[in-house]
């Protein structure tokens, strides 16, 4: 174990201190309810999320000034940033961060870069071909929260597939600071990714501008990207008005599996690392060995004193559960009802237990892979589905971006195979004009072939 | 022309007499406003709805049966179909329909076979391996409408790939007729495809059923299927309970365009087809020739007199829109404008004017690629977005059916190679936990380099 190697660790508190909710082998009919999340009350804000939507719908670029004004308490005269802005950003970013964030940017980009299909002709019959081809949707908006830290890394998670899938438009909307406008990483991240169209614009009025449109914003046909509470049920909103979105979002969870064989350090500081994120985090940690889980807890206590964001850390460790269980079978299993959105194998199987994943968001498999490589640089995309949707929902790719359209085109000879067997099918089904819409090609197909 | 070859055809109303709207070179901007749809008032349901979902959540199938009385007015003592009613079933379809739903069947299997993505590992950097792996949704619901016609394809189009997909659990809900029974065409068209879970469920209590699950349905994660504004709203309100769904659903359309090589009597043929599924279906027809809309118009209202389903079809091309414009060019600026459900391109250059398409569900290229072939039998899938959903979402198939999960393994190498720069972005969004992720293990891999 090397905790104690860990620069500037000095024991601080007792994790006697830190309330979790340790679950002992609990038997299987107890699953459902352990693996419950918290219910969002997303029904509670519809009236003023609502109302704000409504607002801006009718009042466009006044009414995005106006509730940035009431919300992020500043003024912003230009929503726009503008290329002045852009350049002043980029001075200010120290060159070693700058070549971190390429290097995420190229890895993210080799990843993604081998998503798109492509399209293959499939003669289902002679004469019959059918394909599909992907195509970009044209118009995306990208929403990256604000609030307690500059979230460049989400930029470049949604960025760059819309890049990649060759989307005509991409704006992207970001809540200016206190003093009006974003915080430099953000737009040195979207200058890397080429995007040009960024506003000064946060919370439901952002949602609102981009389903509507405004003078300054463009409207768009699916918009991405996480939020708070208020941002959520304004993406859940914006669907009746004919917007897509990435997926129904939640607060961010890891579900850890950890054997004899894990390091208690290394997991605690994925625990961490997930629970830091907000109070309503979500960390789910199963355990085959007593004592891995006892020292995990000590090792959880001790790295949280350190952590600067430790209140946050705490109160999410206070909603979390540890469970014991009694072997591998059983841990995957129960990871699987849980369906995280991060999973970390900590164990001497990991990749013969990563071949059981039924339901993740995205799994980290090895004592070498901590979720945060993937949150940030590995290469995989970290907007994933949270709230147990990861049991039918993918995570952000390029398929996101992209429509599959199919495509069909017949010849006389593959209508002649094909058509009397439609005509039945669709006489069964009491569809007469079905019938006849082949009926007439085939009789025209039988008058040319007596001339 | 071939129309006066259609079998049985007898001119019988005059096309006068069919009132449709036709727009002569309709400026640029009144194109938004041609190409809306008539919004569906789901809200004014939602009370209704909601109310059935809650009692179905509460009683289950105590509910379920009330409601199938009080709704399709009969009494059935168990939902499931029983292998006895299948058996029975089975024996009423002539043989040479069965053999078309089987030739369906192998097509649309043919196709959907080719989609599922193979396993590529990406190497990011040194000892950075990253891949994606689709993993079936383990179970979903597939809702069959009943009402005017069996549609039994529909049953073949959302089941086959699923079971292509490897879905554990899939089961069926379709309303039951006067007699308590499916109609035996859907019963043999699951039989086909291996599928034995068949509810006699219908309306928005089948998808309260597979939201909630009750002693005899299974609660599913995917809802699949069209149907009324009832279905549609059930299914919209379900996802408040954490159901996902295929997409949004609206009233089938389709759109045309025709210029002086189409064949007025085929393309006729082709709007009446999708006229005839119900008042509410939609068809924008855009021509680049005055002579071939006139024969168009005419053709109409010759095919029409013949059709059973004529009042179905009168009453939706009152609803319709043909548009002239001045060249192909413009005719496919309009059709993506307007992202129809079915494209069908009647014309010269189809092949070339396909590569046009951005906004479409499934398009048909040519004269002798009528919608019905794709509807039925030629591979590609039906269940397509509807109602201007085409600019953001894709029609079903196997991907509709699987997550695709995100892998990741690094080796302690990989991990010095991209540590120092995750460190660096974690930090510089103020998330220390996110960077002790990594701290503590490459202070381990220190160690063990200097053992």
């Amino acid at each position: 174990m090397v905790a104690v190697g860990l620069e500037g660790l000095r024991l601080i508190a007792s994790y006697k201190n830190i309330h979790m909710q340790v679950l002992r082998y609990p038997e299987k009919a107890s699953w459902e309810i352990i693996c419950r999340r918290p219910v969002m009350d997303l029904p509670s804000l519809e009236t003023s999320v609502e109302k704000i939507l409504q607002e801006v719908s009718e009042k466009g670029d006044q009414a995005l000034k106006e509730f940035t004004l009431k919300f992020d308490n500043v003024i912003v005269n230009d929503l726009e940033v503008s290329p002045g802005e852009m350049d002043e950003a980029l001075k200010l970013i120290p060159s070693d961060l700058k070549n971190a964030i390429l290097l995420a940017k190229q890895n993210v980009e080799k990843f993604h870069s081998a998503q798109p299909e492509q399209i293959r002709i499939i003669e289902t019959m002679p004469g019959i071909r059918c394909w599909r081809k992907s195509v970009a949707i044209e118009k995306v908006g990208l929403y990256i929260p604000g609030g307690t830290a500059p979230l460049f890394s989400t930029l470049l998670m949604l960025a760059i597939p819309a890049v990649i899938a060759g989307c005509r438009e991409i704006v992207i909307c970001s809540p200016p600071g206190k003093d009006g406008k974003l915080h430099p990483a953000i737009l040195y991240a979207a200058h890397l990714t080429g995007i040009t169209r960024i506003f000064k614009l946060g919370g439901v009025q952002a949602i609102a501008a981009m389903t509507f449109g405004t003078h300054s914003v463009p409207r768009v046909f699916k918009i991405f990207g996480p939020g708070n509470q208020y941002v959520t049920c304004a993406k859940q909103l914006a669907q009746r008005y004919g917007v897509a979105i990435d997926m129904p979002a939640g607060p961010s969870e890891v579900g850890v599996f950890a054997d004899d064989t894990a390091d208690p350090a290394f997991v605690a500081a994925d625990l961490l690392s997930q629970a830091e994120h907000g109070p309503d985090s979500q960390v789910f940690f199963v355990c085959s060995s007593e004592q891995v889980l006892e020292n995990v807890q000590q090792q959880l206590a001790i790295q949280l004193g350190l952590l600067p964001r430790r209140n946050f850390a705490a109160k999410s460790l206070e909603n979390s559960t540890l469970v014991l269980v009694n072997n591998e079978q059983e841990a995957m299993e129960l990871l699987n009802e849980y369906a995280p959105e991060h999973l970390i194998l900590s164990c001497k199987n990991a990749s013969a237990l990563a071949e059981l994943v039924v339901n993740a968001g995205s799994v980290f498999i090895g004592n070498y892979s901590p979720e945060s490589v993937g949150d940030y640089a590995s290469g995989t995309n970290h907007t994933l589905p949270t709230n147990g949707h990861a049991r039918a929902y993918s995570g952000v790719s390029v398929d996101s971006f992209v429509k599959k359209i199919t495509f069909q085109q017949l010849t006389p000879e593959g209508l002649k195979n094909i058509g009397p067997s439609v005509e039945l099918m669709a006489a069964a089904e009491g569809l007469q004009g079905h019938k006849n819409a082949v009926s007439i090609r085939l009789a025209q197909v039988s008058l040319d072939e007596n001339i």
